[in-house]
Formats: C-alpha cells, sequence, structure tokens
C-alpha cells in the first residue's frame, strides 16, 4: 500500500488524482492540502506542517506558492515528491533542484506519457530541420487556466531550443512588432477556450512543406494516472531529480 | 480588353498577377507601380503621377504608405480601384471611404471566394454560440510577412464581434497577463513560417465541444485570380464601395 | 420532476446519462432496460413490456435490435421517447417515422447543440461551393465503436446532398478503385482509435483553397445533456417528429 | 551540367521538373519520354529506345506500365535512375531490385525529406506506442490523383509496421464490415479533392490521448526539387539501391 498526500487536493487536478485513487487497490489518500475550503474522505491541511501523519510519497498539484513551504517539509521529513505544479518560474526550479540533492524529487511540466515523447519526437525534428525552418509552438486551454502559455508549452520549446545552433528567442506577441519574423525566434501562442483539457502543437514550417507533431489530452484523467505512477516510481529511489524519462526507459 | 494599372508590381502578390494575367486573353497590364526595381514587360512608374495613359482598373497590392498617393491619382482621373493592400489602419480606411464617393473602389482584406464564405460562416456559429462559447483566431502565414495579424484575421474578428452582444476585446499577449480568459475577448494568434499562403481558423470553444472553421488557401494564384475578377467587376460600376459579397450575390 | 425510462442503461451512453440524471433536481431514472448485466439504482428489466410503472418520456441508447419493441411499447402507452441509438438502418427510420404519428419522438443522429450546428454550416457552405468544390467527410471514434461511418457523418452527408444539384454516391474505400474521384461523389471516412469521442470534419476542396468545419466532442456527457433536454422538450408535445432544429428555434 | 532524361516529361510532375530545371544553372533536360503529346524545348519520345543520345541520370515520374521498358533502356546504356513513379506493385520492385544490381537506383515514394522525417518520427512512436495505441494514417492529394492510398501513405505504413510485434493488416474500409477496430490494423484513408498537392498524417490514438505526426507540401516544386537533387546525387554512385536516408546521412 502506497500512501499519499496530496497537496492541492482541492484543485481540478486534485479532484482528479482523488477520483483516480479510487479506483486504485494499492495506494490511498492519507491526507490532503489545500487553502481552499471543501469537503472528502482523508484530513485536509492548510499547511503541511499541521499534519503529523507518516506517507511515503507527496504528489503536488497546488500552486507555485505553495511551492517553498511544500518543499521544506518534504525534505525536512525525508519524503519522495513529485511537483507538477504548473506556472513556476527559475526561482522555484532553483527550490526543486536543491530538495533533490536530499530526496527523491520527480518533475515535469507534464505528466502524460504523449506529451513527453511528443517533446522528443519535436527534438529529432528540430535537430534535422530546425537551423532551416521556422518552429512555432500552439497551446490550448480551458479558460480558467492563469498561466500563459502552458509550463508543457514550454519545456516543449526548451527542449526545441537545446537541439538549434544558437539559443532562439520566445515571440509571444507579433501584434505589437510589425517586423517580419527573425529566423531566431519561436513563437508561442496560447489558445484559452472552454474545457479544453490541453492541446500542444509545434510546427516546422519550411519550403513548400510544414510538418507538425502534436500532442491531444481528452481528459485531466490522463495526468491523474501519469502522478500516480510517478508516486509509484519514486517512493523507493534515492534522492535525484527524475522525470518522465526515467519511467519510460525503466 | 480591360487595362490594368498594377500597384505594387514587383511585390509578391504583384507578380502573381503579372503571371495570372499572362494566361489571360481579354485582360493586360498596362503599367506597373513600384518603389523597388525589377523587370517586365510593361513600363513601371514610382508615382502614378508620372503615368500618363489610360486604364480600366488599377489593382493595388502594394503598401500602406502608397495608398494615400494611390487613390488621390485614382480620384483624380476617375479610375476604378481594387485596394487589396493589407496592414491599413483607420485613417487608411477613412481615405477608401472617402474616395468611394467618387469612384468605385473595390476593398477587402481578403481576395479569396472561400475566405469570405468562412467569414459568412463564422458570423452564423457566432450568432448563435457566440455569447456561450469562447472564440479564437489562428492565422499563419510565411515568415515575410510584416503585419500581424493579417487583414484577414481582423475582417473575421470584426465580422464575428458584430454579432455578438458586447464587442469584445482582441487579446493578442496572454503571457504578458497572467490572468484567466475574460468571458469579452477574442483570442488573435499570429503564426509565422516558412512559405505558408494564407490559412485562417476560428475555434469556438464550449462545454466539452469545440467548433472550428477554417480555410487554407494553397497558392498566391488563388488571390490574384479574386483580385482581376474583381477589377472586371467593378470596371462599369457607379461610385461605390463595393466587396466580395456583391459578387457573390452577383 | 421529469421521470425517465432509460433504455441500454449499462451502455457506455446509459451510464453517462445516469451520471449526468444523478446531477440534477428536476429529473431522475424510474427504471432502466439492459439485455446485460449490470447494477445500479433503479429497476432494470430485459424487455420493456415487464415494466409496469409510469414514465415521462423514454431515453433510448441502446441497440437497432431493441428498437421495434420500444417503439411499440411506447405507442401502447403513450410515452415520448428520445430515440439516440445509431446504426440505424431504413427500415427502423420507417418504425420510427411511424410511431411519430401517435406518439412525440425526438429523433437526430446526434445529441450536440454543436453538430447539429455544424452540420447547417455544411449545408450553407455546400449550396455555395457544392456543384464546384470537392467534399469530403472525416469521422474518429474510439475503438469499441461498431458502425462505421458513424451515424453522424451520414446526418451530415444526407444534409450536404440535399443542397446539391445532384444526389451524389458516399465513398468507402477508394482503394478498391484505383479511379480519378468523380465530381458526383462524397467521401466518408471513419477513423477508429483509443477512446475518441467523436469528432467530425467536413473538407471542401477547391482550386487551390480548402475550407474546413469540425466539431470535436470531449466527453460523452455533452450528449448525456442533449438527450436530458431533449426529453424535457418533448414531454408535453403533441405526436410528431422532433429534432435538434426544433430546440434551436425553440 | 548533369544531363537528365525525363520520363513523363509532359505529366504534372514532368512540367514542375521542367520549370524547376529551367530556374537551375548546372542541369538540363536533354530529352522527354512520354506517350501523350505536347511540346517543350527539348526533344521527346515515346519510347526511350529511341533516343539515342547520352544522359547523366533519369529521372522518372511516368506511369507503371513504362517501368519496365525504362528499366531496361536504363540498364543497357548504365545511366542512374531516380524511380519516383507512384502506384507501382511488388512485380515492379522487383524488377527495381534487380535493376539496381547493375546501376545506381534513387527508388523512393517521396521525393520530399520532410515526408522521410514524418516517416522517421512515426517509426519512434511507434516502437514506443505501437503496441498500446491504435494507429491511422490520413492521405489527401487532388481530385486527379489514380492510386489509393498513395504510395507515400503505404511507405508510411510499411515503415511503423516494421516496428510492431505483430505485421499488422491494412483496413480501408471499414463501412463494409460494422466490426469492433482489431489491435492489429492500420486504418488507411485516402482524401481526395480540389488541387491538394499532398497531405500525410499519423494518428497514434491511446486512453485519454492522441498524438499527431502531419506533413503537407504547398507545392510539386518541392518534390521536383528532390527529385533533382537525387539525380546529382547518385549520378556518380556505385550500383545499389539509394534513398532518400543516403541524402539525409549523407
Amino acid at each position: 500500500m502506497t500512501d499519499i498526500l496530496l497537496s492541492g487536493c482541492y484543485g481540478k487536478m486534485g479532484r482528479a488524482i482523488t477520483s483516480y485513487i479510487a479506483g486504485c487497490d494499492d495506494i490511498r489518500i492519507s491526507a490532503g492540502l489545500d487553502i481552499a475550503e471543501g469537503n472528502g474522505d482523508f484530513p485536509v491541511f492548510v499547511s503541511p506542517f499541521s499534519f503529523d501523519g507518516k506517507v511515503d510519497a507527496i504528489i503536488d498539484f497546488s500552486s507555485p506558492a505553495a511551492l517553498p513551504g511544500l518543499l521544506e517539509y518534504a525534505v525536512d521529513h525525508k519524503i519522495p515528491a513529485v511537483i507538477a505544479t504548473t506556472g513556476l518560474d527559475d526561482a522555484h526550479i532553483e527550490l526543486i533542484h536543491k530538495a533533490s540533492k536530499s530526496i527523491p524529487v520527480f518533475f515535469t511540466a507534464n505528466m502524460s506519457l504523449g506529451v513527453n515523447l511528443v517533446c522528443e519526437l519535436a527534438k529529432i525534428a528540430a535537430k534535422i530541420l530546425g537551423n532551416s525552418y521556422d518552429i512555432e509552438i500552439i497551446e490550448a486551454h480551458h479558460n480558467q487556466k492563469v498561466d500563459a502559455p502552458s509550463g508543457t508549452a514550454l519545456m516543449i520549446a526548451d527542449a526545441i531550443s537545446s537541439e538549434l545552433e544558437h539559443r532562439p528567442n520566445y515571440e509571444y506577441n507579433r501584434q505589437a512588432k510589425r517586423e517580419k519574423r527573425t529566423k531566431n525566434e519561436i513563437g508561442i501562442h496560447a489558445i484559452r477556450g472552454g474545457t479544453i483539457v490541453g492541446e500542444h502543437e509545434i510546427i516546422f514550417a519550411g519550403y513548400n512543406e510544414v510538418i507538425k507533431i502534436s500532442h491531444s489530452a481528452a481528459s485531466k484523467e490522463l495526468f491523474a494516472a501519469g502522478a500516480v505512477n510517478a508516486a509509484v516510481f519514486i517512493k523507493d529511489k534515492k534522492p535525484g531529480l527524475y522525470s518522465m524519462s526515467d519511467i519510460v526507459s525503466a
């Protein structure tokens, strides 16, 4: 049996994980963390330091603001953590790296195996086409998402950039510029609407041809399943930073 | 025989029109206008006022900066004009309206019948869905296009807006805001890459469903044919402002 | 309170409706019909004639084989029926028309408002473009769907055909023919894979341009909501055949 | 200077190559082969055996029926050949392999670098996802194309199949079957319409997610350029069978 502390348990992803775990035999949620009010089958705390039970892993789908306290708690109590919160900045990433010196931390901008494969395929395409084709990324999410572009879009853009000779600029607003596209940029576009779960498309546009690689998620359950798999994966690992590619190659 | 004065004759669309007209029996280019150098089968002038020949219509695919002089010339000489230049601002539109009091002016942000149909379909969808679905527009063009978004994307956005209860804001840069999407906005996204001729997609995203209407142009010839048809259409018309819907219903 | 007899209650759509109605205050399922075994919060019968309770409407998402018995029961007991079963043939349609002489029957190949709008837009496009553009329909559904193409794809194809000068053939298998496409056909293509809920795209391909109109459903809940709305809509109507366009214009 | 014998010179691709080579300095067409009548700047013969000039390479975009004679001529005269004709059957492929024992033969179902990359990406995705995701291929071409599916779609299907544990069946007509999709099949769908140059999309549909990889060609010039590059590439090679991957890795 794997016991989970679920951070952000009343958010959309928190509820998706609760629902997913309800259908699993060998994993359960021991407690939740959330600043919002709600109700469920497990005790919920505002701060992790108010919780004195024992768990095998933390799954975090909360907000960037909650991350520093959560990581401090995880390091103090030596609890492996799956960090799936989006909208993080460089300071947060720094904290994650620091924590991974003491505990196993699974960190990815996107919990889906498919998205991570798409990211790998985009890297291969960028390596072959990148210096002569123009690259653009389009992502689409529901109208309640606050951060733009998505963490996954940035994850893909960074992965592509690592394959190019010159690190490109990310262009978010062509309307403000009225200039020709430079060779040294990746346009990133954030569609928002309805209940779209999550779509990412990478475009390579060249002379008379366009290559596209895309991922479409139809349900948050996809990410819930990925996060739970990740928690099971890291619970007995050594300290360090883990990602989806460790699961894929496992 | 219809004689044409082709403004912007050395630009991409100018050359597409030259090539298209070369295959027509009953229309010919008498002269061209361009500030760039080039060569062709007809005399080319920097300013229309340097040209003293007679033509039946002007086709203009040049730049916003050239528009005031061109319209002045057209009005002075009573020559019907097809204005297909993109990237115009409100002052240019004002000049076009003023000129149309004296001469026939055919003006559309996009010379394709298909694009104009897509615009009509988007209006119908907006009327039925618009107040409860989120609307986004994505356009894609080649990497040499300067204006963003395309005139056609704005034409579609304006057409949709006219069907909504409240006039929406146009959102070009979500990355700068990090806020939830408002109900009262249309996101407009400009993809730029390779030699993409012109694509426009309108997205209506609602509760668990997405409706899309799109147009894809595979060759500039499409717009050249549309502009030449428009020139033939207006050459004997009365002064006034004409558009693709006049051709469709003709 | 509206009482429902749910035919096909243990199928995928049956369960989606059960789940949807569980969240509604003014509607409930009194009984279910299914030949499969299952369990739930209401009594379930193999045949409607075994059920002697009273309901306000029937919602049918079962199989073509069950339709004749169900319609006989509905007519005998004067119960309005929403028929949403797919894969029907001409004989079934005939039965539906006959039943609608005695009771209100709501019948549509697709319970989504969006799909029905897309169908209307396709008709308009077909009227303007249909005789000079080639029309193709692509639908995609999960890998458990038996009928191909989907009833919705055929509904769209029939709607388009009604706008064309000559009734087109439906082409399902070009590989077997190795001939040029005729003007007088609509290609219909059935993608099957994974858990895809339902996608339909209509393509109008002309000279150097392509227009697409598409609908994507992200969850069966969309159709459950539509069927329940339809049941509420027809429960007090006069005998006759009703469809989504009656709701839209209501 | 590279001298070319162009087989199928009056077909669409033949003309695209003629036009492309007209803009090149170091390559020229010495003669053409075609059974149709036409006119151009070089002598054209019905049979290669009527031509007694010397060329450095043959480019063949004609028809399967012409292939045996052409290969016989190429082998007799030791002329490297680029075979880009589509719609070939196993007997033709056999002839190509046999010819490649005596002369260099460049053979690929698609002359575009982008398509060949897409094929490689699809193989990688199939290797990782193939045994648990459903795979479908959609291709779209103009309404004059006779063979269906395209040679490129089959090339991609074969490449994917080589990565799967069990060789899948290719399913072209679900309408005739009315059965659930099997795990052991790849659906292949041929859209035909207007002037579409060539589009190929591979779909991997899994549990709540869909991954797509696609290529879109906007102009036949793309393939003309690829074929001419291939001719230059093989003209001084040893006998053998060459493909786009030899150019990519060169």
